[in-house]
């Protein structure tokens, strides 16, 4: 019998008590349950930020994982806590839009609000239900609770707009959807949209903090760029991603998660 | 049979060999324990701040959790090591204060000085005792042996002066205990010092930086109030606390750990 | 049966997708392997601050650990990947030198070149090897697949040149290593070199950013030293090093990694 997961994606960070307490919760419901951290490094409040790192990760997981995922700036207000069962995996989230990504590739998912509380601690508070609900629920589920026992399904749940890339002629516009640590800027455009690979002609043209139009080469890894030079390339989650070779692509253009790029596939540009 | 549990809290930081070198030292010694950390970010040296994160998680883990602290000024002094057991823990800690909260809750322990070599590393240095002493003495615990076997009890160990907070007439005086990773302020004040909840016209006063006197309204969460508005309300722990919805107080304050506060009971004020 | 230990050492930091997809990978292949992080707080792409923090740790695990270390600016290129197999470890780390400073004490290691792709992940990226291939791989290992499945031995690989300390004379020159959290300053200066303790009049000088030569008193742990004030040490490694009580020397002196430093012998000095 193998132990269960539960893998936690928070914005709390790792210097306050808050991920020590969820630990300890879980630990106490369940303690066989293994905990693995994805991180607790989303931007204070960014929901996109949140849902993008979450969808990166999740897939790499064992089925049966459970995740507890919390960016929350709605807690305790009205907005509810569900709960959602993939094929292969289940997620404690808040109703926000959290899991807008990860719902576009789990595709039958059952949505229940969270509302019984036998599973939260006995005291809760109103403003840390991520350690009075949120982790209580995902112990219990990691221990086999069946899901129907939380809560009644619902049909909706938020979601946030994350614009698809288009395609208009020779031109694919997206935006940035994340900054990564090393200043890599990965975009919203599926690399399966601009075609394969390097020599192809492409150039991805962005704007930056002077307003001035930066073209962009193509190359097929960062390793095959000059030190500094900043180029685009198919990033490991098959999005176009822009970055300087030992360099923050970020740091030296000025441009952020939320602006706009476009891909030229003009093969004579 | 279950797994023992470690939980790790220190000011070491996650960038270094420090925390990383602890776990191979308990993982070497007891294999079987699970570690699990609350934080490695308490601020360099700082007791007040490490005794504060390890009073708000440690409750929530179960009992027999060890739990192996350590901000540490004092390294390779004549400071004691000592080992705490209450009813449902053990602490490792360095003889500084840094229990002094905790302590509080957890009223009859047995406090020894670690003094018995055996259960320390071969080779002891001056400046990483948390590795050589602290970590294998937290392991060996974790495997059963006995808490008589580290050294004898001693009567007397150092705690830092907490003030407690103080009711006079309608106003309680207190202090900033700690500043959260969202910039929210936690007071010393316990909420059932003042009342209720919201609208019973209660008030807190804190002085800004610029010496100006801010006067806040008390909510009930995070949520009810507008983007950007301070407040105050109460916290996850118990205590009154100061924030800004999706913002930082002690930013746009000014106000940090040690800094004075009021809370004024009148209800017309 | 004890459970097998996979420890990570990467420059992912701790805010991103990478570390977090590494532990699912890893979970997903072998579930029964525990997963202990070092840190990931290797500055970006520094091989030597790489190599030093995995030389400091290591050493504490127990046998049979395999080690994930990634700092990896020639990702995707053709830099191999290498599987070390010394008489206590494994390490699975790219072909640039990460391993240096373990190699001078692992004396006898088998260098194998990881060529088997039915070891690596189905679908496999140009920028994100760590998780494609390197977890994959320490993830068999752990499961106790034999290393000669992995791909063939090789006779080289890359070393970063560090410098051994020379004595000459009365003076033995280094240079300063690494800097950790605190602003300790580490040198590569054993302390067996300069003899054993405070007392014997040694000297340690170093050049501060205002081109200012700085003599340094030697201590025999931090807190003998007033706050505030600057001197050395034997550190935790047996490494000399340079520090303040509760201070940071690398502020103070403006001295980092790199930078020369020599201790003069001379008893009357």
């Amino acid at each position: 019998m193998q132990q269960p997961i539960i893998s936690l994606l928070t914005d709390f960070g790792d210097e306050d008590f808050f991920v020590g307490s969820l630990k300890g919760v879980i630990a106490s419901i369940n303690p066989q349950a293994r905990i693995l951290d994805i991180t607790h490094g989303v931007p204070s409040f960014d929901i996109t930020a949140g849902a993008f790192l979450l969808y990166a990760a999740y897939r790499y997981y064992p089925d049966r994982t459970v995740f507890l995922t919390v960016v929350d700036p709605g807690v305790g207000s009205e907005r509810r806590i569900l709960l959602f069962e993939s094929q292969r995996y289940f997620f404690v989230a808040p109703d926000n839009g959290l899991l807008s990504l990860v719902l576009q590739k789990e595709k039958s998912c059952t949505v229940r609000e969270v509302t019984n509380s036998d599973y939260f601690l006995d005291k809760t508070s109103k403003t840390f239900e991520a350690r009075d609900k949120m982790a209580p629920v995902a112990a219990w589920i990691s221990k086999g609770i069946l899901t129907e026992k939380f809560g009644p399904i619902v049909s909706d749940c938020q979601k946030i707009g994350i614009l698809e890339p288009v395609r208009k002629g020779d031109e694919v516009s997206g935006f940035i959807l994340y900054r990564d640590k090393f200043g890599n800027l990965i975009t919203s455009i599926p690399a399966t949209m601009v075609g394969a690979a390097e020599g192809l002609g492409s150039k991805a043209c962005i704007e930056t903090k002077e307003s001035r139009e930066l073209v962009l080469p193509r190359k097929n890894n960062y390793s095959s760029a000059e030190k500094g030079e900043i180029f685009f390339l198919t990033g490991s989650l098959g999005l176009i991603e822009i970055a300087v070779r030992e360099g923050s692509a970020s740091d030296l253009t000025g441009v952020k998660p939320g602006d706009p790029v476009r891909i030229v596939l003009k093969k004579h540009l």
